[in-house]
């Protein structure tokens, strides 16, 4: 009886010490995790377009890794105040950080600010407000992205002849993405020629219209570059219509169902992917990092600058027939 | 003596029970963490000096909390086939990473590709190699430092006057500050004119030489921005020779101990700290990640820069009087 008694003591120590033993070796490897009760909000507008899906299932996955809650929030419509009431509500409720896609550059930052200054980690992503007090800027850079584009264009012509771009003059976004190409262009290829940057009105149709005018202007043209995907999907309209199809070759921008069909069936012949998983992975990591200390020694939330790299960017895919269906949305 | 032996079975169960539900409770939050035998590498060249160590803390940082090793290697020398020879010889031992600081934008490419053909993750840190097939290179944005040197300048001469740039013309990064500079007064502070752009050559003794003759050619120049700190020390100098101190504002960069005394002692109004730390840390989570294939779905190996963002601005602090304590390495 004793010796049983015994046994039954010796038993539970082996398991008990067996049990602390596991938890000291997990203390020391413990890695990086949150709780799940932390919860981190992504902010948009025009919530419900396909365009944010995937940087929130990079948000959602980095959420995972983390062992962390995530809310998706937005304004309904192309709507400041919308943005703006959203945002105050969300702040009210003391989140463990928020990411946001600004509507406007500028209009955001107050309200960013008091965020912040309530102690609640603010990133931007894919649209950002300088003026704030946000601790980082994840996004595409346009101009990189211009430059990408202008080299694919470059090779798709043989790097000799005439091309054009079809852009948006008046968005920020747009200007660089023009920019990056024209001078990308300049520098690097002198043999092909800019013949014209045209306005396409953010639409297929003006775009379509446009593309007429442009072909008739400049018959030898042979490529042109669409700044953004409504654009894109218009410049390619025309150049079926005009039976030029494959003779002119297209370059779009993003990574909507619509564009990806056209560059299956070879219509457009590339288009620029933006890194949007990115920018929800890393926005999410960023504020975990912010929320539990782990930044730079010494910066303070009053750096803020300094707590986080400033801004990151989160690249351009090259996507053509060859790699295009790993983009349609799963 | 049957009941003993019950209660010892039961006794064993619950214990089992518990340490089971403990380990399955440890899978949901287990967080991101590696195992203690994946060795990270950081290569450097140079590599005594004292403008490392702030970046290896954060790789060593990054490392202690995703539970991993790192090591710490470079070229003792500032010498390009020391550093491949090194390069070559952790290949060799196929480590978990790789960051390295490219001591020329061109030639180490053919052996970064290297690692990363025989699926080494690698990124560039601080010096970067554009051409090479590494995942990302972070490191300060020296057009946006620039910019950030201009501003302070700008509202320390209080937005009027003229003031001079102290530089080494032949170096892109020290081109990309100076061009920074210069735009950003152009832009935003037309009453600051850049009087002159002045060769330091890299060292204080030329500097001195340079400021005195600048301060004959332009007597009422009310600010000096150096875009290294060799050139900043003597700027400094020259401008305490001509009892000029603290009535000719001086800007530098970096943040060695020679370069804070100057800071503290007030004769250098701000110097430009860049963010080392960080290139450190994020370096080694993005190697971690590329590892642990916690990238975005469908970017594989071969569509390297898609993995991770292909660049990342890790900041500048102005570091003035009032913050210089906590810039002192530890």
């Amino acid at each position: 009886m004793v010796y049983v008694l015994l046994f039954f003591i010796f038993g539970l120590y082996v398991l008990d010490y067996h049990y602390k033993d596991n938890r000291l070796n997990q203390a020391a490897q413990e890695g990086i995790r949150g709780s799940i009760d932390e919860k981190y909000v992504m902010v948009t507008f025009q919530a419900g377009i396909e365009y944010w899906k995937s940087g929130l299932k990079g948000f959602e996955d980095a959420a995972e890794a983390l062992n962390v809650s995530v809310e998706y929030r937005g304004a309904t419509q192309y709507d400041l105040h919308e943005q703006i009431t959203v945002l105050e509500q969300i702040i009210a409720r003391k989140p463990a950080g928020i990411a946001i896609s600004a509507i406007n550059p500028q209009e955001l930052s107050a309200t960013i600010n008091k965020a912040v200054d309530a102690g609640i980690p603010v990133v931007l992503f894919d649209s950002g407000a300088a003026t704030s007090k946000a601790y980082s800027f994840l996004a595409t850079d346009n101009y990189v992205a211009g430059a990408t584009a202008a080299r694919k264009m470059a090779s798709l012509v043989g790097e000799n002849g005439g091309v054009a771009v079809m852009t948006q003059p008046n968005q920020m976004n747009h200007q660089e993405r023009t920019r990056g190409f024209l001078e990308t262009m300049d520098r690097e290829f002198p043999r092909v020629k800019v013949e014209a940057v045209q306005d396409g009105k953010y639409d297929s149709m003006s775009s379509r219209q446009a593309t007429y005018e442009l072909m008739s202007r400049y018959p030898n043209l042979k490529g042109i570059f669409a700044t953004q995907a409504n654009q894109g999907v218009g410049v390619a309209e025309a150049i079926q219509n005009l039976q030029l199809d494959g003779k002119v070759k297209i370059i779009s921008f993003d990574t909507d169902k619509a564009t990806l069909d056209l560059v299956k069936q070879g219509s457009i012949a590339a288009t620029m992917g933006q890194g949007t998983w990115k920018m929800g992975y890393w926005s999410l990591q960023f504020l975990f990092h912010v929320k539990h200390g782990l930044v730079a020694p010494g910066s303070g939330t009053e750096a803020n600058m300094t707590a986080l790299p400033p801004f990151v960017d989160t690249g351009i895919t090259v996507v053509t027939q060859g790699n295009v269906d790993q983009f349609y949305a799963k």
